[in-house]
């Protein structure tokens, strides 16, 4: 039996045969999933996620229900050995088990605590959440990773035919006024790596992406034919780029550190991603962002407007990537069983 | 690839066959939506626009998601050109082609801003969303109309042999505690009168509705038969009356002056509707309300209990209509493609 | 047509013939609600109830939609005659036919009162909103009762061979920082009782059941062979126990009078199921609990993750006995019409 918890876990040949399989659900229905139910659980907000696994699940023939704790069910405690006297009046080690009790498929969606870089970098509650479930689970972004959001970034690169190896590729920090999780561009970096692309992070001082995260990326990198490397420098980092992936982070030399961080952050305000920061790109370089992005702040509507932004195909791609982890995780499950 | 965003944009003939398939929809299963999926976007609350649409759907075949900005999703931006420094996370730009993307059609509920008339009388935030998606729009209730609504009283009347040419029509104004949108008044004047109805709005002084709602309402009537006309008078104006329909509103002379609005609306405790409103009406004169409604500050029980109020199957109403509207606009757009 | 208000409403075979179909459903698949819209009112929070009812409506090939007051929807009034001019804009006597006619059954939430125990004990409010449905109403939880959850927990203890006759079911009560709802321990004590055990209910000074809801289960003990006492000493109360079902639940001596109801709650913190509690206990006695359950608090994590608690098959066993009651009632109201 198969979790989707990184692309990690995944091979080479894996991951193709699931992009594939992506592009034929695009056009192809499937009912796959007939009678089949999709449990998930939203411990943080979701639009994309929300619509698209819930859309995917019918489309394939099955259904699916939604538990955001706090809203309308119990606020869930995570932490082992608490006497549980606070706001939490039920337990993650009830609650998991019992939801997969009902689903033939769970999707669970963590943010990072935002206090513990180590643990968060080893995303040490995801997967203590996972273990708790007897079916097939999907990570719906976790403390460091997104990796449903990464096979739609792939499949969109691939759609737009974005060269693997020898296509360059920027994630670009960008200014926001809070702290972000590092999950979509630790999520980002690996992927991108792992496509064979020359992967620039770039990004002011103290928002270098943690060592074990680059230290993945660079593995990803070698073994794929791609590398991988930092810049501050915007003009010199956009330098033939196919690809502008943006996304702001939280600096994690201040993690944890919410005043010292938001000092740092104060000051990179023309981090907002313009027209003018594509004028050593490829001609055609292309805009991502994973969305929510908010306009004016991260990126200017010259870009999200223009002919560059890839944005919605990139979210739509979100649906039919799933379907393909969907369909997967489902046979998966019943050869296991 | 047709919309559904006012009764205006429907001919005659296309609204009688709604109608018509809203009645056979009543008692005729359907399998016409199967796989197909509705996405339903709800700026503001709702009760029988969520239940009678998922159910709708269901009914035929086809399945649906929610999304409420705010409750587990992100808070949507709506205005242009703005610098998404403030607490919404994500524009419409951005959310209603991607929601549209999972889906096959889209339902939309944007209420009125309550401060500019001019801009919520033509409708301008609604139509800008409108416009922004790829798939067939519904309008789930705009600053200035409710269709849905309309062609579910429409049916309501249809169904209870009210007369269309010759029928009399009330439209009143009633107390709220609250400063009410224009959106259900305005179908409701609108739909009467194309139905050929002899229509007559009462209400205190300042609650008149707009000159242009008004006058698209006299056109309507003219063509169709009927009349349009307004009053404070209650006996005068409900004499003779086959339908008294109750709803209150915003007074449109202080609109966006909340201090003004509320200092008018103090005194007007007696605009209840209670039996005694009756005397001149029709003798089986019937009682619609959109719901939902404050009982004994809009309306007595006496009136809600009794046998004139017939508010129960007017929302039941509501599903079979929106079930004709669905099939139809899913095969304009399947025409289209 | 058939309402699945309580277990006392319906006869010993056909509790019988419910627990049997449960079985059969579990391995068994089922599309005999193809079609068909259960409708979800949910006044109060919920996991396990709202994750079940869909997931189980999802596999009998049916569907169902969801309604929270307050989130999303309206607030509802549920006093009669009152002036509407507080909070809540609408009133059950409209939203519950308005919800029943977009549906094929209809399930209700709603807590009791927790001020007047004489009304919670008769379970008026909940006989109220029922009275209200055309369509057959699924209790999911009253003041008084929580008839699914009893049915789940018998079908747990079948599962289990749990001795029907002679075999020995402790509920006992717990610490909570809360005062709690009478449903769930009125339920367990009723279905133990019905199931032909001997029930002790093990609770300290001013805990004790109110004498209505003890009478109705000594008279189903009386007819089932079993018998039900009361006791306040943990040890003499648990000897030869097969079953310890805990839960916390408020003081009716102090019923609607929250401050000696809290000063009496806050010196038993002693009252947290542990190990130590099963010493004098038959060899293999299960724990149960209706969940959430605040570990640490109710009851020590050594006995919810050792292998006595049955927690989680219990709250699975939800779905299947759900299943068999929706079944049964589309039958019920299929043969009424």
């Amino acid at each position: 039996m198969r979790h989707f918890l990184d692309l990690a876990s995944w091979s080479d040949d894996e991951l193709h045969a699931l992009l594939e399989r992506a592009g034929v659900l695009e056009h192809t229905p499937s009912t796959a999933l007939t009678g089949r139910v999709l449990g998930l659980l939203f411990m943080n907000p979701s639009l994309r996620t929300l619509a698209s696994f819930q859309s995917g699940m019918s489309r394939l023939g099955g259904s699916s229900f939604v538990i955001s704790p706090g809203r309308g069910s119990w606020e869930l405690e995570t932490r082992l050995g608490v006497v549980m006297n606070d706001v939490a009046a039920e337990h993650v080690r009830e609650a998991i088990p019992v939801l997969a009790s009902y689903a033939d498929l769970l999707g669970i969606r963590a943010f990072a605590s935002g206090t513990d870089l180590q643990a968060d970098v080893e995303d040490r509650l995801f997967h203590q959440l996972a273990a708790l479930s007897p079916v097939p689970v999907i990570n719906l972004e976790s403390a460091i990773d997104h990796p449903c959001q990464a096979l739609a970034d792939w499949k969109t690169l691939d759609d737009l035919d974005v060269p693997r190896q020898g296509g360059r590729f920027v994630l670009s920090w960008a200014y926001h006024p809070k702290a972000l999780p590092l999950a979509v561009p630790a999520a980002a970096v690996q992927f991108a790596a792992r496509r064979g692309m020359d992967v620039t992070v770039l990004r002011p001082n103290g928002f270098g992406l943690p060592e074990a995260v680059m230290e993945r990326a660079r593995s990803a990198a070698a073994a794929a034919g791609g590398s991988v490397r930092e810049s501050e420098d915007r003009g010199e980092a956009m330098e033939g780029a196919h690809v502008l992936y943006a996304k702001s982070w939280t600096a994690p030399a201040d993690y944890g550190d919410a005043e010292a961080e938001s000092f740092r952050r104060a000051s990179l305000r023309d981090w907002c991603v313009g027209e003018s920061w594509f004028e050593t790109a490829a001609k055609d370089c292309r805009f991502l962002h994973c969305l929510p992005v908010r306009r004016n702040v991260v990126v200017r509507d010259e870009v999200l407007d223009g002919p560059r932004s890839v944005v919605v195909p990139q979210a739509r791609n979100r649906m039919f990537a799933q379907m393909a982890v969907l369909e997967k995780l489902m046979a998966s499950k019943e050869i296991a069983s």
